[in-house]
């Protein structure tokens, strides 16, 4: 057995059965692994950007890691970005990135660099398996690493991986577990004093697994039975949610938006959130969005569960879950896009369960409110801010639920980012259905230059680097050049259609939504 | 003044004058700033690699350090392959990486980031403007930095851009020079001595600048005198050649043809190269790729220029620069695409003084010495080996001489990486011919497999993760949905008359040659 086949081997006694990858030359050996071990899945992307985000979407929607394999630091480092995003919504993932053999090191060959030093701003366990006897040892540790919530980089020296595994080479206890200690007692009682003291002027706020299934019911019931306010955080790694769920309202992204919102809290009881704070730094506002003197109680400390802890609230309170009547399903809109109409239409068309990925930005503030009464789905933001995040996401999602559908709303300047991952989406025909926004312009920019200049308009320097207009971008073309098929739709009707057309065909199918 | 607009005018004072960007809010001052100072040139592209790559192309042909403007620790991560690239190319390259405002940073916003350590595995220098009144010091420090042939990144705060410079603070004195020290005596002595020992068992290695202009010319002259062998390296930053200057070869990529190569080399004297070593560990073979008790001589230590020491070679050995007489041109190949007949279409329609990049990868290795007699060029290759290199390249090198035709060649998967490129190459309507090699396939990795495994041909799932025929790509859609103009060819006498179109119009065209 080479060190190549024990990582494998490892990897599924681990419960690791998925890899993300774009393989080179050092990783050759675990190229002839993979297809000797037919229980590992190998799906290939054409940007190591699109198998991190890749498995950043699989470990949302299945609760477990997913292998990637990189190739070498400069794999790696194209990979970096959306392992940013995973790590700022604690999504674990486990990436093998290949190195040359270990005497091959002091030759500064050209793809030698230093892969530890970019691994480290995105990685909680680092290591290296120095030889092949080494490997299903380190393999073990960076899998338990990653199973309990953590990305774990794995270095993978060529000789390790075309070495033999000795006939006595221990092999590792394998030892896996991800399991939340139990809720912290003295903070739910102290939550549920405040709550009770401070009625509307506190704010429960949830993150994390307490945005997950019923979820809605329970804080529902828990507004109820102490008059609070219920908020989810701006961006959320998932949100269930739809027509069968108390809707949660969201703190608002736009800073003045959300200084208004939290303006009358004075007392902010937090499970699974941080507290809130500003996406970037303006001049002349804080950075920290709770009013002065605002009281925060963090009721789900100890990386105890926050799903778990607002269950625990609400039966504190003895309280249920609050289940609500279905409301009509919207009827489809017609005329002019703009960011309602198309709103309109995805709330009317969304199908049961599905996966709903928001790489919108401008356009999904919009949309959110408006789809809480469609059908129940899961909605997924960025939490980490590096766009090129929503068609990768996508193929995750897609790879580890394949009984759902997946929507991915992307913004046109992000979508460019990894634009690869069309083809991986047509590779392994995943039933995705992505919406361009194409609105030719990074509008998120334009409305900070807005802010900035007070209304000023931008000069043609400025202007050009905020647009994308010159040329202007065919998102057909571009899917179909990757294999996906498209259309381009220009009024609400012919997008509901559309949409209704992609949630109910197989395999990818692209929108470009011109308004 | 803001801070912003100091780092701008900074960077004018020193001589840099062309930005490649992609903004965000954290940047948007220094987009206001570029607004305001028409004297620098911003670059928008869709893709932060882009932006590296770019920055590196520019370096290579104007010989000066472009800025990069990226947005915060992962647009910086975005870049890094290519910084990789340009490191290991010696390309100077100024990034300005935008931060939080400092005040901010404690907060953790989603996009706070390492941004040091993402830099550091690339850059030479690192630096954070701490206040407005500090840029302009820190921003001419990394000027100088970069312009000695370095990668700087200067990390700038919005805090420090948006902020006011007082009247009273220091402007720093702008000292930015790159001379490189007199040949050294000793080592120029100890060259010519083995080379006229050894003779024809000694090889003489250029590299870096020993590889520009006429300096084959001066190389030839050396080979005379002495009777020794010479090469090039592999890869080279920057090579010129063509019909008008005797052929130089390159050590081979391929680990066994070099070792057959060097096996009769018994002194090598390197100028501006380091001696060749296997780009990857095999397997049973060397590293370090000289025989056994190969003596080595550096005749171009301590940052001397490698150029001015092989001058200085040839005057000691009293002999003057051998020119050759124009052979003629090739004249159009016809019938089937392969690796030859399209290397004979390149060579009869390469225009005078084009800048060829190749990342053509497996088929370059072929079309390399059949474009020793074509139209006098330079030749780029990718020294750090992360793909995703040619089109970015191709962008920068346009920019930098706009009097000049580039021609990237790239094998398809390299292609997929920065297809973003194809964007800025429309949108500046930069004088770029680009050809795919449209073989549908990771190449190099089949033939690395071939080596690995003997002749044993991969099973379905390894077969998987070294093509790219499923979904087959359309590099003419590709393009188009991106803006340029393409044209796809299956025959070489079609190829000839593609290339000769490109050559002679304005503005971008792509090629897909399919074979």
């Amino acid at each position: 057995m080479t060190g190549a086949e024990s990582l494998i081997r490892t990897l599924l006694a681990c419960g690791i059965d998925t890899c993300f990858t774009n393989p080179g030359t050092s990783e050759m050996h675990m190229v002839a692994a993979l297809d000797a071990n037919p229980g590992m899945r190998p799906v290939l992307a054409l940007f190591e950007g699109v198998v991190t985000g890749a498995a950043d979407g699989y470990a949302r929607l299945s609760g477990r890691p997913a292998a990637t394999v990189l190739h070498l630091g400069p794999g790696l480092a194209n990979g970096l970005a959306n392992l940013h995003n995973a790590r700022k919504a604690s999504s674990p993932i486990l990436n093998v990135v290949g190195e040359h053999a270990l005497y091959h090191l002091e030759y500064d060959a050209p793809l030698t660099s230093d892969i530890a030093g970019f691994a480290r701003p995105v990685s909680s366990w680092i290591g290296r398996a120095d030889s092949a006897d080494l490997v299903a040892g380190q393999a073990a540790t960076a899998a338990a690493a990653a199973i309990s919530g953590k990305i774990a980089t794995l270095m993978m020296p060529a000789d390790s991986a075309w070495g033999t595994v000795s006939n006595n080479s221990a092999q590792p206890e394998i030892k896996v577990m991800n399991v939340a200690p139990n809720e912290d007692a003295a903070a739910l009682n102290a939550a549920i004093d405040a709550l009770r003291t401070y009625g509307d002027q506190a704010l429960l706020l949830l993150g994390s697994t307490a945005l997950l299934d019923d979820s809605a019911c329970w804080a529902q019931a828990v507004a109820q039975a102490t008059g609070c306010r219920v908020a989810a955080q701006s961006l959320s790694a998932r949100m269930t949610r739809g027509a069968d769920l108390p809707p949660i309202s969201r703190i608002p992204f736009e800073i003045d938006a959300a200084l208004r919102y939290l303006a009358p809290v004075r007392c902010l009881v937090r499970i699974g959130a941080p507290s809130p704070v500003g996406f970037f730094a303006y001049q002349g506002k804080p950075s920290q969005l709770l009013p002065d003197g605002c009281k925060v109680i963090d009721a789900a400390p100890d990386a105890s569960d926050p799903r778990l802890v607002l269950q625990a609230l609400a039966q504190a309170l003895k309280v249920l879950p609050v289940r609500v009547s279905l409301v009509a399903r919207m009827a489809d809109p017609a005329g002019a896009l703009d960011t309602k109409s198309i709103a309109a239409a995805i709330a009317a068309t969304l199908p049961d369960d599905a996966v709903v990925i928001d790489e919108s930005i401008t356009a999904g503030q919009f949309i959110f409110p408006m789809t809480a009464s469609a059908a129940r789905h899961d909605w997924l933001n960025n939490m980490g801010g590096a766009i090129g995040f929503g068609l990768p996401v996508a193929i995750g999602a897609a790879i580890a639920r394949p009984d759902r559908r997946v929507f991915a709303m992307v913004g046109d300047g992000s979508a460019f980012y990894t634009e690869q991952a069309l083809w991986t989406l047509a590779r392994e025909n995943l039933n995705v259905t992505v919406l361009i926004f194409a609105n030719r312009a990074y509008a998120v920019l334009r409305n900070e230059w807005q802010r900035m200049k007070g209304g000023l308009a931008p000069g043609p320097r400025a202007r050009d680097m905020l647009t994308l207009e010159r040329p202007t971008p065919d998102w057909v073309a571009i899917a179909r050049g990757h294999g996906v098929d498209a259309v381009r739709v220009d009024d609400a009707a012919a997008l509901a259609k559309a949409l209704r057309d992609g949630f109910n065909s197989s395999g990818p199918r692209l929108i470009e939504a011109v308004y």
